[in-house]
């Protein structure tokens, strides 16, 4: 259970309902997830949050199924259950294949070995690695 | 300081000196980093974690620039000082421009972030996202 | 499920009731809650975490709710779940409002973006800061 | 050393220089830190961190050394130093008092105590948290 | 739900079974555990993972109780549910009495308190420690 | 630099000096280390720890050297610098042998990978294993 209600869209204000549509609108779907029903209790910080990651998520430098790999790395070493499986699901929309799935988990446990094994004999940082 | 000697060239065994060559040979180039002179301490772990980085970092699903990147996330998420320079670096010379690297900070900024709400908020999983 | 048995009242050693009661005459209430029923397998693990907890969230220096968010927003950054729901769930008891807590949890997501782009950019510390 | 270079005054864009006076104009002192400087390398991420920020940590329902000391719980949690210091330094100015952050300090370890019993015994949430 | 498929024996390739066979044949049981039906989707990562775990918790300096021991500690810190389980049931098949359960508890969480209390006061390394 | 000053003997109340005087008996050396000095800020703070340590760190179920790996176990997880560096001081002041030394490390190397592994794949946990 959540420690704040799910906002559904009857209990919405107009406020709140603009983003949930945006959210449809930008998404191709009617369906709005728990991360933003959660929010919408505080309608300033879904309104900032979405518009952030609209901006962040959206068109730029780096390929779409790059940026939600990006976010599948962090939120795995930061332990978030409900941001693996929302930015799994998004990658594997985005045409992530299993290949390329199983090599993105190595890399993240190839990471997670090696910065254990840095951290703990407390490595210098090479002058070369500082231009 | 680390909390191991860092093993020079003239204080490895052959075994030690074996990886090393292998590093310079993989690498094109002369210089064995900080991490691998530490690890020698310790030669089986030495080469176990070098022959599996190889593995890992070599030709694949993915594009190389790409695996650094998520090496970094991850990195920046567990907060390895000198993994971050290293792999920072390596991603530099694979050719990450100024506005990737931008764009990279953006997406991990964000996910750091919504990482932090969803925790705090103990959002559950859409069912939509399980299948 | 947990790793260890949770103790009832009636499994409990009359060292493990004592602080059970402590619990109850402190709080002011006939629960105890499943923490210290865990804890109670190692009596004296238990007795020196109440004592400590007792001292450290009791009167002092900062008002009580202060205390639970500051006891939130570290549960958040480590994802202890169960420490989430216990200490909002204590700060609504102290009066956090749905305003405080949505402006909490603003805190929360900038400070880890900001952990995260620090880091990642790895920015040196600024010699005002250290005075 | 960071891993972008120190945008100066002198080096900056006209958007970068405008993000910077604003800083300058709502905190009231000609000093730019450098966090503000190393975001300075895309000027979009500086702008949306600081108009924010801004937002986040100004005037609201909390009282702003509670923000401040929020900031660094989650900080700590982070292991981010440039953060702790950063925001101690803001705290103190704010005017966190030595007997002030003491109690923080023994709060802030209190939560890692008990987040790290908790999780290593998977203590199962109590009903009674999740209304 | 995990977010690969969980590969049965009967849906498992040749390679698959026989890294699976030989988890039987080392632990002498019959009983596969999901970690492994998951990784098995790679089997790549399913036979470098299982050939390194075997080499790292098999015979040598420490003993086997101590290394479990270890991985529980690790995985506390880093809020990891599967693997708290998965090897505080392999301490307990090792031996672990309830009174080492306790004291290990106890160490877990005194480092965890003192790692917050450090990291907030940015504690300077001794010179004694870096010898 | 640390966020607090570190207090010598001579700017050291009678209490503080108490607990200087109880490190110095209890370890057998004339010095006090750097922890100690910063938590001397605040003396009810400093007492609390150092008794609870006392006590934690102290002849019980578990060997010396084992407790002193665990404490780093879980510092490095948390990337606490100066955990790792005055503990691993202690391990080898109490024997830990440089063999010892590496397995240790191979063992959390281990174990951050399969931590991550885990989480990335959100393996849920085998019955067998929650009895």
């Amino acid at each position: 259970m959540a420690t704040v209600p799910l906002i559904s869209d009857d209990a919405a204000s107009a406020e709140v309902l603009a983003v949930f549509d945006d959210i449809r609108a930008v998404r191709g779907t009617d369906y709005v997830n728990n991360f933003w029903r959660a929010l919408a209790n505080d309608p300033a910080l879904l309104a900032a949050t979405w518009e952030r990651l609209k901006e962040v998520m959206g068109p730029g430098e780096l390929d779409p199924l790059v940026k939600e790999m990006l976010y599948i790395a962090v939120s795995v070493a930061n332990g978030c259950e409900y941001c693996i499986h929302s930015h799994t699901a998004a990658a594997k929309a985005k045409g992530m294949s299993a290949k390329q799935h199983g090599e993105m988990l190595s890399v993240i446990g190839m990471a997670m070995q090696t910065n254990g094994l840095v951290t703990a004999m407390q490595v210098p940082v090479d002058e070369v690695f500082e231009v």
